[in-house]
């Protein structure tokens, strides 16, 4: 019912992540209503994150020169904890904490549970290159406590052992602004037992 | 924290409508994933977003040779009937029950409360225009029962008031799935005595 | 691990509509702090249910010396008008709208699709004998556009039939609030055929 | 419009935590439903609230003999843990874990920061006498990190510092089921710093 040109970048806005077909609707009429230089600016946006490169060492993107980024570059972090994350908005996520100097390692995902053929774009061969150096003394799994991630912690784990590191996970516990009364009772029980 | 290239782009999607900074990221972290071509695609069907047209009776948007979109341009549709509607989605809604026949005006917003520069931007002159002509037999204000639709709907009767035609409104009433205890009273009301 | 008493009474609790253990615990607590002429006060106006009658005519809740409720001994009524309703919560929902001026008759419940045991409930004999009468003119009814009140309706439309006398539903359309573009088409197509 | 003995009892049951006056006309419908026995049941339950004691030593209900309550009374419990709640089913929920040997004191409430009124209901002075006690050699506040509860620990902490013993709160984290991405940074700092 659409013309063509808008339903095709209906389907296209269609396959973003959280977008369904009526928010691609209203997407596709916002962009309608840009002069023409504002829709330039986007076009030109996207067709710029071409220059995004993924650094060597921990696969965070980056834009400047050589091959590392900022935070592996940085002499002040501290080399011997290698944070593993499930993706880099997780990165960020524990970069606005200021509680970690270490450096990371982005693993690309969850292992997921059925579809092997998934598994292939999960970094665990890199992982395995980067841990296994001797300046690594601890790995820290900040992977999300849920199912899905659970299942990535234990594969995780079995993975690195052989390297006989130390490995530690996040804390569990109650989060800020959480009830007792709500919690589930493992989440509780961990809360009593790293009291302090 | 990101690359500058994604920084912009993350400022440029969290102006879509819904949209807020996280999801922004997710939808770059997404276009990072894509292949060349199917980024190429997008900004391409971006830019041909330009061939739109808007219909010069009803503003609807259209792509076909002409001045007429293919709804203004059908024989088969009964002149007699203008339903004005706020915006082109509101259209396809109306298009989609199959239970109107007449033809459309896009008025192009909700008259705003309290910004007057705003108004411009709205088609009250042309919908005048529109609506003078001879054929118009009945004009349906179909706009939001909401407290901005509502101020928009008394604009429009005030507006077409001098056309001296006969001026309708949705029906209120109770929508599928509703229950009668949680109905506030005016649409109780309403549907009481829009009972048959 | 409550005590006993506790226990019983969270699982008493836990019958009312809505309630689940976790609120039932919070009432049993709440009843904990109580004052013991505040205890008392509750326990006494739950007796004193017992004193509440059902109208003869119309099955609404009342306390008066006499046969007939408020409504139904009400001189000023419309006798011509007959409204069936689920339950007296509906009745009281319509009371309030002031656009109605006839008389009800409170079903008891929608149609059981599965059980026929709990159809006994419902009070289709004693709504014949009094759809019957020959002042009433028109009946209304005034049951949820939910599925499970479609069926209803169809059954009272049916059951009605043989009587021969004007028979409305409530009209559907768009209640106060709504958007054209989250409107179900059943609706929008109501709310356009329905315009005034 | 309703009968006052109902009009009476909706009021009475909208005094209940969560319970508006919608819900507590369905509670008087349901309870009108039930048999005379059923009403009774629950009259003579609400009754025999009354026979339920406070345990001198914690303040959790109890009705056995004696003036302890059976987790008090049970001489396996680890007396020198001291774990302080709000209200008696935050202990419950804490017991469901069966990660905790020791005894509690239910405070009663959290600290109000306005209403000095309320403060009284609150049990500081016998907070002071149990924890007091020689044996106990840990007290761990065991309060919601709501905003409110936040206000209470602190000041639990100042009112027990004086005693010289070891005080903890329950360990801040990620809970089960819990993302990265949507963890607020005090919450995932606390995670990195508890990691194990």
């Amino acid at each position: 019912m659409y013309p063509s040109s808008i339903q095709k970048l209906i389907e296209l806005f269609s396959k973003f992540p959280t977008v369904g077909p009526r928010t691609a609707a209203r997407f596709v009429f916002y962009l309608l209503g840009l002069k023409k230089e504002e829709a330039e600016e986007l076009t030109s946006a996207i067709s710029k994150l071409r220059n995004v490169k993924l650094c060597k060492l921990c696969f965070k993107s980056f834009e400047d020169e050589g091959e590392l980024c900022e935070i592996c570059q940085n002499p002040a972090r501290d080399k011997s904890l290698l944070c593993i994350v499930e993706k880099e908005t997780d990165l960020i996520s524990i970069e606005k904490t200021k509680k970690y100097q270490g450096l990371f390692f982005i693993f690309g995902g969850t292992v997921p549970v059925l579809k092997k053929e998934d598994k292939k774009k999960l970094r665990a061969d890199e992982l395995l290159v980067r841990a296994k150096k001797p300046e690594v003394k601890e790995i820290i799994i900040a992977v999300n406590p849920t199912t899905e991630g659970e299942a990535t912690i234990l594969y995780l784990e079995r993975l690195l052992k052989p390297l006989n590191k130390k490995i530690t996970r996040l804390g569990r516990g109650l989060p800020i602004g959480a009830e007792l009364e709500y919690a589930d009772e493992e989440t509780l029980g961990s809360a009593l037992e790293g009291r302090k």
